[in-house]
């Protein structure tokens, strides 16, 4: 049993810009020095996500349309009001979608179903370089 | 420590589909190597979730109604005019429900409350034979 | 590689009373006979949840806004009809942001951001003592 973390950094361009980065944790699974265990996927930030969904263009657009139809951006904020940021919405976002989530992977690659990718949500209303936790237990 | 991978197969009629699989996931954890850890319930897949709720079918109810108000099924998605599926809201919902749970356990029993069960969600606007991944780590 | 369990109890109000237990969690990590892994906040009931959120006043009032907007207190509620509790919306809400959260930690600090904090959100419809469930493997 051992404990393996790397840190990533991606470049997103906020408004609910949605990143396949299955590819990302399948090379950190494969490279492990143990085949079996689950691999815990973490954004350092409020104002992004990871989820699952299937990575096919429009449910990616359906999936932005439901946060935009539920938490909507032009809205008033309190979080806006206080400090202007202007990213109220970013934040209730990222706490209903959460910024963590843990991936089985057995013979070096995660448990994911063929038409299922990991995803990272920015939320935030603009360009970042965000950096992403994969930790490995195993 | 020492990680145990099991797969279950669950028959779903999808539309909301929730079952209970706290019995489940307490044989498998009554019957680990181990007695203190935390176990994964993943789904493989893009159409179902994985949460705890009490397990009583006027809350079950209710939830099906918050995901019908919130993700309705008849409306227009993306993913139907591209692929004619019929299951973009499936999809949606599965990415806001998420597809990952885990469970901390003590003396092989889960810490879920008395009232608590743990729960899959069968999105899908059909029947399925659902794989379930349970992994232990402890 | 093992495994440490602590149970915290803390006293809540409902209504989506927001408390900020990343001081706890830091706390638990800080004094773990290991440096690196990952941490599970999980909560034994039906009628909270867990997540992460910048702890500000003003968000904290847009996320409660939130969760009233999307699954209100004053709807007929199944749960209510049946057992007369008041709380089948507290149970909604649970069940949609979930009672689990997985943090990594590395040189025994959480890996949540500077403006991210972990919070227990109490959905009930009264005080209650909850109980919390941290558990550390690495």
């Amino acid at each position: 049993m051992a404990v393996v973390t790397k840190e990533v950094e991606i470049a997103t361009k906020g408004f609910s810009d949605v990143h396949d980065i299955t590819p990302l944790v399948a090379d950190f699974v494969r490279e492990l020095p143990f085949s079996e265990g689950s691999v815990n996927i973490f954004v350092p930030g409020s104002t992004a996500g990871v989820t699952t969904i299937e990575f096919e263009s429009g449910v990616i657009e359906d999936l932005k349309d439901a946060f935009e139809r539920l938490i909507p951006q032009a809205m008033d904020y309190r979080h806006d009001l206080r400090w202007g940021d202007g990213n109220g919405f970013s934040h209730v976002r990222s706490a209903i979608c959460k910024t963590s989530l843990t991936v089985p992977f057995m013979a070096n690659k995660p448990a994911t179903g063929t038409w299922q990718q990991i995803i990272l949500v920015d939320f935030d209303n603009g360009k970042r370089h965000r950096r992403l936790i994969f930790q490995a237990i195993g």
